[in-house]
Order: C-alpha cells, then structure tokens, then sequence
C-alpha cells in the first residue's frame, strides 16, 4: 500500500518537508557514490529536536524506515538514500553555543565541524578531533562515525569528548544522556553507545562536547623517503618514544596528485612523505622536533623540512588533507579506512602494495599514520567493468589483510553499507548476535538506517 | 528447591569453588558495609577465561544469579553478596603482559590498578586513571565503574584507556571486543558499552589498556583557605585557565582527621585545602605554578606552599588519598560521590553543609576538585538508630542537590546497590527503560549482579 506523504508533510511546519522529485535527488548520494543507491521518499529538513520527533514518529507509525543524514558526507555510504525511506536530514540544524565556564559547547547536529571549532576558537578555546573533512562534515556524523582526524594521534577521536547527547529513539522519543557534568557513572554509559553507532539506534539532536584550551601553534616537520616501508617504519621509530601531535602519510600517487592540484613544489620523486608536529610546550617542542628528524634521517629521509611558521605547516597539513580530493581526480575512488596496531603497518601497507599489483589497479595509501589507521584509495573506471570488478576484489581484499593483522575494516569512517559484508569476519558471530540483540531491543522494527551495519 | 552446588564445583578444577562457610564470609561485604549484605551460595575463585565460562554455565542453566566481584573495594555495594547468588571473585586473574610495540598492556581482570602501573612503569610506560584505592582495587572493578581519580581532571578517565576487552555474557559464551589498534569504528561502540556497567551485561575477564609515555615529574601547589566557598572559587579560577594535573580538595573536617593519621602539619585551623599539580613541560610548568598561586592568593588563601620535589609533592598526594580512611576512623561512612558541571560545585559545597546542620550529622567533603566530582562523607554511628536515620537521610539529599544542579549522583564509584533508588531521578523512566531493555537484550534471565543499577 502506497503511504500518504501528505500527513507527512502536515505533521511538520511548513517547508520542512521536501518532496520535489528534483531535489530529492541531491539527498540520494553521500560521498561514497553508491550506484546502488536509492531515491528517498521523501526528505524531511528538521530545525528542532521536536520536529524530528514527529518525523520520527509519523515514519514508526507506519512502519516506514529513516535514513539518517547530516552534511552527507559519509565515505562509507551511511547515509545513502534507500528507497522507500524518508531520509531525516539535520542539515538546517546548526546552532552552536559555547559555555565558557564549563569549556563546554552544544551545538546541533547539523553544525559543520569546522563551525564548532571556530566558534570555541573565538573563546581562545579548542574542539580537536579533526577529519580532513572537516570544513564540510558535520558534528552529528561525526558522532554517527565516532570520527577521527589528524590530531587525534594525541588527542583522541570524537567519542573523548562527548558528554552529553540528546537522542530521538526509533519510537520518537526523545531522551538525554550525559550531561556537562566531566564525570558519570551513573547507569549504563548509554552516551557513548550513541557514538559510533551510525544512527541505527536513534537520532541525535544535540551534543554536548567537551573543550580544551587552545593549542600551543605547533612544530612541523615534513619528509620524503624512498620507500613507503621506510617511512612507515620512521614512524613506529617516533611513536616509541614520544606522543606527535600528528603523524600523517602520503604514498607516492598522493603526493603527485596533491602536487598536480595545489603545485607547492613537493617532491615528485619521493616513495612516501611524513608530515609530522609537535605542539609541545616551550623547549620541549625543540626536543620533540629534534627526535622526529632524528627518526627521519635514522629512516633515509630525504629533504627534511622544519618550521615553527604556522602557516608554513598548515600548508603541509592541508596538502595531506587535500590528499583524498586530489587523487579523486585521477577517477572515482573506492576508500578504504582499514587500521592495524602500529607494529603491523608496514606489513599492511606493503601488502596493499601487492593487492595493488595482483589485481592490477591503482591505489594510493594515505594514513592517520600514528594511529595505525590508513586509508588506501582504489582509483578505478565505473565504465571500465573489468577494472570495476578488480578494484571490488581489492576492496575486499584489503579489509580481509587488515582483519588477518589483527586491526579492523574501519577506524573513523564507520561501517556504513559498503563494509558490512566484512563486519562479521573482523568481530565473529557472537558480536554479530549482540549487536542484533541492542539493535532489536532499542528499534524492534528495524526502521533506523537500515542496511548499515547490520 | 535446593541447588546442588556439587556440581559447580565438580564443573571447575579442584580449589576454584568455595564452599566452607567461614571462607564465605569473607566475601559478603565489600568496601560499602552494607548491613544487608547476604552470605554466598558459594565463591568461584576462577585464574582464566575457560574457568569463568564455566561457573557461568552452570549459573546460567540453573537461573542462579551471580554476583561479580574483582578486590571488593566497591564504595557503592558493586560487589556486596546476595543470598542465593553465586560470587565470581576474579582476584586470582592477576596476569599483565606489557607490549611496549603498540603500547598497550593486557591485564586479567583481578590485578590491581597499582600493579598494572607498576608494569608499565618498568618500561617508561604510564597507566595514568589513579583511584585513590589505587594500591587495592582492581582493573575490573575500574572497568565496572569507569574509575576516575586524582590525574583524571587532565587524563581522563578509565573509559579512555581500554581498547579491548574479552567479556563473558550471561549465558557463558566469551567475546572480544575491540583490540589492540587504536581507532576501531567498526560495528556497534560494545566496548565502551561495558566500562561502567557494573557487571550487568557480563563479566570482564581480559582487557587492553593503552599507556602513556611516562609523566613528567609534577611541581606541587599546597594551600589553606580560610572557607570551603574560597577554595572552590579558586579551583574554577584554575580550570578557566588551565588543565592542571591534579586539583583536590579536602574540608576541614578531612583536614583534621588526615593530619591526626599522619602528623604531617597541615594547618587544623583551615576551613579547606586544595592540592593542585603540573605535569607541564619546561618552563610551562612554572607558567602553570605561577596561574595556580595567583588564582590561591586572589581567593586568600594562606600557607601557600610549591614544591618541585616529587617526594614532597607525593606525601601532600597521599594526604588527599588517606582522606576517606581518616575520615572513617571518625566513624562508619556512608560515602557519597556526586558531581555537578563546575561552577555549580561552590553550590554543590555549601549545600552540603546545610544538608549536615539540618540533620545533625557530620559530613566531611572531599573533592576532585578540577572536575566537580566531590566525596561528601557522612559520619554516623550504626548503634545510634536515630542518628543512622538522620545520615541516611542526608545521603539522599545530597544526591537530590547533585541532581537538582544538574549533576550526577555518581562521578566514578557507580551506581552500585546504594543509589539506585536516586538513578531514575537523575536518568528519568525514558533512559531507565532504555537500560532494561539493552540489560533484557544481554541477560534475559537477569542473573548478572542482580539489584546493582537496576
């Protein structure tokens, strides 16, 4: 039976719910540029946490499911549209509040990242997980994803500073978790739950974050080396010794890319680049630096660069971050996320390297390197059926490396609909039936993102 | 009918089950001296994972519930017998295994949080969550209650440590979760779902914690304040400013009783005393040193005294963690462990003190000052019923206060058997069904740690 979208469009204020087949269409894809993806039912643009529950509860009433969206871009397809599901967009949801006195700032979903940096940023304070995406990535999947970035090496990923949530449950209601209180044991630790749980449990409204007091401006040093096994193993050289406030890798087919879209002289000839920094404080930035060089040169490195300019190292920062778009342009990319424990990362990417060749595809490793946690993008032809097939397999392939090294299918970027086939492989069946069972007990019709993760 | 408990103890190897009475009653109370305490049907004192598996076999087919229990140092009755129940006592899995490749270690549930520091000490390592039970409690009554302490205002709390743990579920089937890479996104958040859930969904039996390089040694900042509202002041004046890594506090009550333990000439006639630390490096630390006195002297303090020693920093350290047995030696505590957002805690404070005047009961506040997790003590003595009415009565205004400004009825001891009659009014019947429902998913006979949280 066909369901009446006009109760739907009643139930909210006017102009909140979208269903012109036109614009419906910019809500189908997230930045994993699913084929497969579907066209939503419709798009429902909340500003409120009360708008979203009566979404919510229009769509559980009639057993239809939500597909929950922020800024859209998830890597992972985790919120690529399915049809027949209304897709519950927080995107108009932006306000950001900073509470100076318990360095806290709530901010809605839909905030862009890089908003709820900026406004702790003019209260000299600091909000640090940092996806290179974050200028256009929302707060909210960074909650979905528990996402990670290039400081979080010392700093942490999203979920160390998520105190509080306001989440809307498969039913429609709205319950809140946490608070601006810095510690609570108080009943299950349902606010971290809720981070990293993709939106298959419920909806958050609203986030309570924690905030630092500004970075010290950090060091950085830059570095080409010959092979990507050197560098990786410059790598492990620094992480024993010291805490980097980033430690970020690029492969050669990265560097060229960046090269050819922003033309700041790097190092065509280079097997692998190290960007590195230190934000420690006063001399011990020097010894520090001093250490990550020695580790550079201890590994052939060649063309070491340092600087304490902070532009100087915001250009080297935002060439790593502009890694992804870059090779982008070479052909749509199939993204992998895969992480090991630091030991094993020269094993992975060298066996990236061969999945590369075995299957006779291009990819480019780039890596959150100081975490173990790389991101191996596989370049291919989607009109190309053959070479579309072979970078499928090495998708596969590379999550199945991963799991044999004992890391996972994914570090930030969540499992979204593209990996889960692999989920079961990394965690086993017995997580498979708990994840299940919290699934069911929290949303017993399954309405909520559904064919993510599970 | 009566269970045969021959059976237990022929399903595990000879001396892991505890059947003689006399031994029994050593694990009827723990740390919280519930008089309600029950007596054991029997004790499984299990060494490995295998061992646990099968006393939570044999509990689960005869629906006989257990109660978990690591060095029964719980504050809030997490590990007090119940009648009827079997007690898993973990004390005996006491294995460390230190990897100072992936800067990890790997515990049995039962070692103590000091021996676990210890091993990652003899290799530059640092564990940093410091309970101040650290000498006597163990990893997984920290995991239980996501532990916090003393350094926790600048390192977090126990949450932000385990990467991987190994649980046994309710029906005796074990799984693992997470492991030893650093970021991990993939499925469900389950790891972080069991730090702070009290043994209720299963029972930890392996974890992986991640380490720290070592910390640098912390200059010391000791002063007196002529009123507890002063000192408070102060702390949030600090924490505008900077992270220290330490901030407590200690009434005079828990001034005098400290310094009657350990003569060590702390100021009787002060009404508070705050202890603060920086680990910063180099001339940071003096930076740091500098803001505290200021923040001290602006809100009169009087003795102020630094010290960059660290023997001389760890005895004022030690002082502020004698605080709960000194104060015991007063009288039997009931131990409160509430926590507001930090410029509530002067509130906090002072409405404690009207909370012992109208009672006429002493309450003694101790404080981790810098995250407005405070320890109100109440005196009382047990064969004085109308006094233990009146304690008991201001144990649970107190949670009310905490609740009512916002804050939590427990920052790091847990919900335990004792304050679970406060949980729904600070979590409300929304979160209270949401934690049955995911308690139902994960033990749906509900033989885990009956009557703790739920």
């Amino acid at each position: 039976m066909a369901v009446d979208i006009s109760t739907l469009v009643a139930a909210l204020p006017a102009g909140r719910v979208v269903t012109d087949p036109d614009v419906l269409g910019a809500y189908r894809f997230d930045r994993a540029n699913d084929p497969d993806a579907g066209t939503p039912l419709a798009v429902v643009r909340p500003t409120s946490t009360e708008q979203v529950q009566a979404a919510v509860r229009w769509c559980s009433q009639r057993a239809v499911p939500m597909v929950v969206r922020g800024a859209g871009t998830s890597l992972s397809g985790g919120s690529t549209a399915v049809d027949g599901a209304v897709t519950i967009c927080t995107e108009q949801m932006t306000d950001i509040t900073v509470d100076v006195a318990t360095r806290t700032v709530v901010a809605q979903p839909g905030a862009l990242n890089a908003d709820v940096k900026a406004a702790a940023a003019q209260h000299g304070l600091w909000y640090p997980p940092d996806p290179s995406s974050f200028e256009i990535c929302s707060i909210g999947g960074n909650i979905a994803t528990n996402a990670g970035g290039l400081c979080c090496v010392k700093y942490g990923v999203t979920v160390e500073y998520v105190l509080g949530l306001q989440v809307v449950l498969a039913d429609g209601r709205a319950v809140r978790l946490g608070g601006r209180q810095l510690k609570d044991s108080a009943g299950l630790p349902l606010t971290k739950l809720f981070v990293g749980s993709e939106g298959v449990l419920g909806i958050v409204t609203e986030v309570t974050l924690r905030l630092l007091p500004a970075q010290s401006t950090p060091a950085t040093v830059v570095a080409s080396f010959p092979s990507v096994v050197e560098a990786t193993r410059a790598v492990l050289d620094i992480t024993a010794q010291i805490r980097p406030a980033m430690l970020e890798f690029m492969d050669s087919v990265a560097i060229n890319a960046v090269e050819d879209m922003l033309k700041m002289d790097l190092d065509r000839s280079a097997g692998a680049m190290l960007v590195a920094q230190s934000d420690a404080a006063g001399p011990a930035v020097a010894h520090e630096v001093a250490i990550i060089e020695a580790a550079f040169a201890e590994h052939g490195a060649t063309e070491c660069f340092s600087t304490t300019d902070p532009e100087e190292g915001e250009m080297f920062t935002a060439a790593r971050r502009a890694a992804i778009p870059a090779v982008e342009r070479l052909g749509p990319l199939l993204l992998e996320d895969v992480g090991v424990p630091l030991p094993q990362l020269p094993d992975l990417v060298a066996g990236v390297a061969e999945i590369a060749t075995t299957n006779d595809v291009t990819i480019s490793v780039i890596a959150h390197a100081g975490d173990g946690n790389t991101h191996p993008l596989i370049v291919h032809d989607p009109d190309d059926a053959d070479e579309t097939r072979r970078a499928n397999k090495a998708f596969g392939q590379i999550m199945d490396l991963a799991i044999e090294l004992g890391g996972t299918i994914t570090g930030e970027h969540g499992v979204g609909r593209l990996k889960k086939g692999w989920l079961p492989d990394q965690v086993g069946p017995d997580v498979m039936e708990m994840t299940a069972m919290i699934k069911k007990a929290l949303d017993p019709q399954g309405l909520l993102n559904p064919g993510v993760v599970l």
